[in-house]
């Protein structure tokens, strides 16, 4: 089964992919870091069979202690888990065969629904997050205020305990400086865009995570709307700074020379992996270089460092990794 | 019809050329330089006169002030003028089509006679240039003493007044820093290797001259048995570098991306397409890329500036021929 990244959907040159993430705790239980083990299993376990008994999906229940350290890294990897979950190695996983749904359980509430598509969609993903949301708390009493709305550990996330994002792939606007003006916009709006693998990270890829911050006084829709229309405006602004970019020989000359290297590197760091597919990536939107972008986002998922030592079975060294990520992109380039 | 470079001669992977040029002077006029421009005119089509009469050969006559400054350059870069003369713009240029034969007419000497062929031929390319001079000594009377040999301008070129070379690609001894031993061995066997573009120059492309520096007191034989014997030895050496070299999978990387990079580079400099061209011929040599040889002496030559310049018919910019250069060394491997 095609994960779901490896899809193509609205604007997915830019917008590599929406995540809507719901975050809900169980009124009779406090909250997971106040639980000893064996109440932790035991709200795993009811949460699990609700879900298992569900027939719209084919849902996978992974107990978190079960798996080996490559596997938990290699879920972070893929955004599909937290890298806070995965340190802790505690609580379980209710996923997707495609990876598009992802429940953790007893990560920091006791209930974190995640819903991934390709592309910009935050109102098809939501809509897919409330349909099971509805289903768990149709038979769970949510701890809930009327006043304030859903109830969090963290205070940022009351009321509706929505996180609605996007990964936006932004080089052009990256290389004319354009990404510090930028957030300090969206922030006046609500939002807020960092590099893709978290805060204070340096975004690797040129990729940035555009996120709203409010949950409280706002309605779903709202946010949605805001996230939809403020990512409509920064794609509108990447294309036109990208036209732009590429009217210089000398970043079209840089374009095709990552095309080279990853097609024939023995070799390869996933930091200069990241480099070079957004170079790529932004030769093929911009019409220079002609390759499938599908290709290039399921590359992002698997040559990162514990998703190839997963696929290998081992713990591979940093060398051996560097020398199958080359194989694997050259051989993704023929 | 193929210019001699296009050929691969013996140990052609290491050797890329062989050269003997012959230094001869008339004894009933000065030097060139104590020439007058008429008595030059005068001497220039003596001798133009024996050789074009010549039809075992189909030679040009070309003087050198019918030249643009682009042609003018283009003959130098292809070795086939010196640089002294290339800037006199005096004098004029005997030639063959495949340009394997050529003589300069008053340059430094009244007569300046190379023979090129590709690979390690001391031998077979003495014999050729011995033949022409045979047809020009039986026609002219050549200033010759009894006990020193031939006379020449300078005095390092007495007697035989031959100087015998070859062009050695030498990536692998460069890369393991052999060269300055090196040099210093042969020094000490009547030999001297330097870059291959002139005295003091750092080497381009990896690319050593190694020449006979004797011409007093020794046989054009024994000049030529040594020169055979050291480049095998020097030959012997690279091979066995190389071979440990790309025992080093950095070393290896480093080959494939620079494929990588002239298969698809738009904007590339004579240093850069001369580095990797370098390295691409080490990957070829040594078995780990497929492909001929031949196209890379070409292009050697071809992607000079002046050569293209020439080619174009008009003077680029340094911009516009690092586009030319790209595209023709993307077309050569495609």
């Amino acid at each position: 089964m095609n994960k779901w990244y490896i899809e193509n959907g609205d604007q997915g040159d830019i917008v590599l992919s929406t995540r809507i993430r719901l975050a809900r705790n169980i009124d009779e239980y406090p909250f997971p870091d106040k639980l000893d083990e064996k109440t932790k299993t035991e709200v795993c376990e009811k949460i699990r069979d609700i879900m298992l008994a569900q027939t719209a999906w084919n849902f996978s229940y992974i107990n978190m202690k079960d798996l080996t350290k490559a596997q938990v890294i290699s879920l972070a990897e893929r955004h599909l888990i937290s890298p806070d979950f995965a340190s802790s190695r505690s609580g379980s996983l209710i996923i997707t065969e495609d990876e598009a749904i992802s429940i953790m359980l007893c990560e920091e509430d006791h209930i974190r629904l995640q819903v991934m598509m390709a592309g910009l969609a935050p109102k098809e993903a939501f809509s897919v997050a409330d349909k099971i949301d509805n289903i768990l708390s149709s038979q769970l009493n949510y701890a809930f205020d009327e006043r304030i709305g859903y109830l969090t550990q963290c205070p940022t996330n009351l009321g509706t305990g929505m996180r609605a994002s996007v990964m936006l792939h932004l080089p052009a606007l990256t290389r004319c400086g354009q990404i510090g003006k930028l957030a300090s916009t969206v922030s006046k709006l609500g939002l807020v865009i960092r590099g893709a693998h978290g805060e204070g990270t340096s975004p690797k890829g040129e990729i940035y995570q555009l996120s709203n911050q409010i949950t409280l006084g706002i309605s779903e829709e709202e946010a949605l709307d805001n996230l939809q229309s403020i990512t409509l405006q920064l794609v509108a602004q990447e294309r036109a700074a990208a036209e732009k970019l590429m009217e210089n020989p000398l970043e079209e000359d840089k374009i095709w020379r990552a095309l080279g290297i990853l097609k024939t590197a023995r070799i390869l760091s996933t930091d200069e992996f990241m480099e070079l597919a957004s170079l790529v990536r932004l030769g093929v939107r911009t019409g220079k270089i002609d390759y499938d972008i599908k290709k290039l986002n399921e590359l992002s998922y698997s040559v990162q460092p514990a998703t190839i030592n997963a696929h290998a079975g081992k713990d591979l060294t940093a060398n051996e990794r560097d020398i199958y990520r080359a194989e694997a992109v050259r051989k993704a380039f023929e």
